[in-house]
């Protein structure tokens, strides 16, 4: 069986929550193995990181870009890059933040080119704006429209109520799709 | 009395209508001259535009960027490249599209290359989201959390009723400080 | 047999010419049957252009992203967009510039947009620059250093001798490892 | 007299150096105060910054981006953005990485979004490629053709050997003309 893992720094909380929902939709689709992984804890055994057949990787956006702490396991897994450990695998990545829009894209677009650096292929969100088709704002998939990759949109309140059902129904649907393209074309 | 120009495509008439409303917000400082020109417009008179001291430039987003129309009005400024003939004026953007984020932002970045490649001074939104201080989302500057240029979102109905409130204060605050920018810094 | 495209804008010869190393590399593989399109050819056929498993885009970069052609281009592949025509198909790009760096990565990034826009899987370069590994600069592949999708950079002279031999390696190495990813992981 | 600030990461001294001679271009005007302070430097003070009149950014790129390091100040910034301490001032950026393109692209993006995070006037490189000039090479201003800010290209050497005579130009030439805009435009 396949595997994979959920990579995410979170500061309070929310994108540890919303890395989660992305697990639970690849683990519900019981076509590959899921490990989720702070950036900390896979920065501690980078070596072995190679295993997984593919990641998703996760950030709040601060400042416009990934965090500090995400950043920080992108540039340990420098190591990796030189041998190119990762070529072939597959990536995809979300990111959460305040605002609707708030400069999130510039977060995925961080992580795509991370995925092309390590010569990974990248699954992008494939799933269109369901407001589009007549589904409530905060109940549609990709709510925010997004494409690189999930975006969900979190405020100052407990992660349990921080986020849209549309954002959430995102997250499991991603993991889901992760988990189908990893099983069928690694 | 320094000029500036609001320089924009559109496609169903909304960056047009956006367009003005930036452009009401300049008229009102009463600090500069402003023309509004479409790209077409715009292209025709390339040589002299340099009259002009800052350029606000708008462009729909589509398929993750400025529009064809507003691509190549930049290959067409190409001309003005070589002798750099704009260089050490002021330059900022907006963009319209259905989605509160929709990859606004790769365009918002397209402009900015732009203006960096014509050596031009880049004044970002400079307005905080409103929304943080208690206003409601609708009606709240900035309430995208936008930071390279003004950005809204206007779903597929006429121009005058398609925006959100704050997506138009937006646009009249954004148009006045550029106003007051070329004049006080040109 | 899977099939590929090769579809680019050029306006001086220079990306038609390494659109053609492109797609050479690609045809020696034996494992895709390959079409060269120029963005026009490309444009007439939308309808039909989801016959193809992977498509490599190419574009000249023109005043930091891709040329107005080729963005006429992807505005008119919204058609496609829209029922996401071309969902869980490859995608790969490559760009030229005079200058070594140029703001080609903007380019780049704008067709990995693009891609992503349409649920597309995005192939980097998966080539690190041989110049590291003692290659001599000018016959390295990879020599500019991108991640992305490949760049070449090609002066104001004939294409024939306008390119280094790393660049046009790249190409062919390029065109060859997408007819391989096309092939096993459509 | 105004004040500026070169604020830079560097893992192996190249960036330090690079950083030098940015500041030496500029204390070379006499028309602003330098400091040069490293990222550790630059938080430890973070309340401070808002003394100066501009500042100019400088990171490695590392992994196609900013480094773990540099991306820590940007977070640490934070707490100024949610006052706005810095709008209204200067900024401008450059990148040292060991191809000639490199991803430093997206690096200069980020630092761009950080500036209009900030809400801060972004001062592009303003040099166009000497090269096309008929100047060789190695010795061109600008001769990478970067436009958002400074880049430069540094190999596994040491950093007084490593740069080409042209980067070193585009060095100071780009602290010169930062000093000049910050001293006229503040």
């Amino acid at each position: 069986m396949k595997k994979i893992a959920v990579i995410y720094h979170s500061g309070y909380g929310h994108t540890a929550f919303f890395a989660n929902k992305v697990a639970e939709g690849a683990v519900a689709t019981k076509k590959v193995e899921v490990e989720v992984l702070t950036v900390e804890q896979a920065t501690a055994r980078m070596d072995t990181l190679s295993q997984f057949d593919g990641m998703i990787w996760g950030s709040p956006t601060y400042m416009g870009n990934v965090s500090g702490p995400f950043k920080t396991f992108m540039d340990a897994s420098g190591s990796v890059w030189m041998k190119q450990g990762w070529s072939g695998k597959w990536a995809a990545g979300f990111t959460v933040s305040g605002s609707p829009s708030g400069d999130k894209q510039s977060t995925l677009i961080s992580l795509t080119v991370l995925a092309a650096q390590h010569g990974m292929f990248w699954m992008p969100l494939m799933m269109t704006n369901e407001t589009y088709a007549g589904v409530k704002p905060d109940d549609a998939v990709n709510r925010l429209g997004s494409s690189l990759g999930a975006m969900a949109q979190a405020g100052q309140v407990a992660p349990e109520v921080a986020f849209a059902p549309g954002d959430l129904k995102t997250a499991t649907l991603f993991g889901a799709k992760f988990a189908e393209i990893v099983a069928t074309k690694s």
